[in-house]
């Protein structure tokens, strides 16, 4: 195996098997690396209903099996490691990894983020069977039903927001007295007549057969448990990208997301980021997937000296 | 049939079409608007390869029309018809079109942008099957072939190291004497054995049956006629971006494409824009499906003042 490539692509999401499929098209000598299962978090989807030119909805793993039977058509070989730090070295970068070190003139980071959980149990049991980490994604599956959000920053505020119209009834489970959403937003869920707030109030459990039917809640102020009848629950207590490792290399926002201008080119020449790693993405397969081709385009003219 | 919406989509390419999925799936009133065919250009593609989820290719018209299926599905209704103008209107955009006016909160510009042609006989005629307007697009149907690339530009010499290591033999037709290409890529393209510039030449007509054979080609100092054979033709004279009507509402880059940030917001608020309109877009369909459905979501998040 050759340790020295034109690109190596960090993940293997819809945005880094896009980059892949785009790059071996372009016979750019190509590595992309994973750490875990190829596809990325979309395997997790039971249904993708937003993914243009799937009418009828896709799973998320048969969309994932597809993009990656697409680049390997092309020639695409994953490796499978984690990459542990990336470093500037003569020219080129510096991939190191749990198992080898590779180099390479250009790179796109496409490593994804990462939900936060709640830590409960039931938590991993059901998701995609009524536990969403992603109301755009997944609001959809719950028209008419009654579901709750829970956590109370400007995101859950957003997410009970868009799943309102959608939901016949939405709880919003926060553990404080009060929301940190923005005063805006507030007045909103408070004026709402679908959305409920359940104030000083958290997970203990999630109940189901199947699928999600009910939620344990506890009391945080008095610890009195009591249960709650739900089809489906978004959580929105933030996401983690995986970038702790790149800080010394490309710059990032606040919440650790990759910056980028619109070409999607970092502040290291010849890094690029694509996906729900970089800032200001919208964190949708969909989005992932042009990110992948833009990077790669970008990187192909980087490569040629543009 | 009203007149008010929350967002108006401009164009049904396929960055339209991604963000009506995602606008009607967000059950946000929203109101499409195509002057000419639902799916845009990459209807006359004869074979997509590179859109991810579809390993064995799939045509064009197919891609455009599941998409079109996918928003029809969840309740969009395109309305045919060209805008003319957008107006900033009592803290509402008026969008004008052809028949009829509507208003709406936010606007998402997705009017794509067409290649410039040569407009010379034979080339609407093998548009797709051999002439092409985007060698990242179809240079793999070119495989080991004979191809002549035209026009001399950074853009051209460009489609030409693309499909440099793909082809078998690359001709670079140029009107003039040298190229207007940088220094660094004239020298790449001289220096590389597969490629032949044939200069002071421009293309008189397209010749074949089925598909591209020949080429009869002038001299453009001398006027003598000759001829090449050639199985494609990859021609990269520009391409104009369907913004003129735009100019006093948005900023609009040096060739007329829509400038955002990596929002895809323009400079005025509520206003997005998405696909190969826009500037510094990699000008691939699943680029503009990744834009339509990012627009969209910062789009939802203006309309509800976040």
């Amino acid at each position: 195996m050759s340790s020295k490539y034109e690109l190596i692509i960090v993940g293997g999401g819809p945005a880094g098997l896009t980059a892949g499929i785009y790059a071996t098209m372009a016979r750019i000598k190509t590595l992309l690396i994973e750490k875990a299962a190829i596809g990325g978090k979309i395997m997790n989807a039971d249904k993708v209903e937003n993914f243009p030119g799937f009418p009828e909805g896709i799973s998320g793993m048969d969309l994932g099996d597809l993009m990656q039977r697409q680049a390997a058509k092309f020639g695409l070989e994953p490796y499978s490691a984690e990459v542990t730090e990336i470093t500037s070295h003569d020219g080129h970068y510096r991939v190191k990894t749990t198992e080898d070190e590779f180099f390479a003139s250009s790179v796109i980071l496409a490593g994804g983020s990462e939900h936060n959980k709640l830590e409960v149990p039931g938590e991993s049991e059901f998701v995609g069977k009524g536990i969403s980490y992603c109301a755009t994604c997944d609001a959809n599956f719950f028209r008419e039903q009654t579901v709750a959000g829970v956590s109370g920053g400007n995101a859950a505020v957003t997410e009970a927001h868009y799943i309102t119209p959608i939901a016949s009834k939405v709880f919003l489970i926060h553990r404080r007295d009060e929301l940190r959403a923005s005063r805006l937003l507030q007045e909103r869920a408070l004026a709402e007549p679908k959305i409920t707030i359940l104030w000083d109030t958290v997970v203990n459990n999630v109940l189901g057969q199947d699928s999600v039917q009910e939620l344990e809640l506890r009391h945080s102020k008095t610890g009195k448990v009591s249960s709650l009848t739900v089809q489906g629950i978004f959580i929105a207590i933030g996401f983690k990208p995986n970038t702790a490792y790149l800080q010394s290399i490309v710059m990032l926002d606040k919440i650790g997301q990759v910056l980028t201008n619109t070409r999607l080119e970092t502040d290291s020449p010849g890094i690029f980021a694509a996906g729900d790693i970089r800032s200001n993405s919208g964190r949708q397969a969909i989005i992932a997937a042009g990110d992948g081709a833009a990077a790669t385009l970008f990187a192909d003219n980087f490569l040629r000296g543009l």
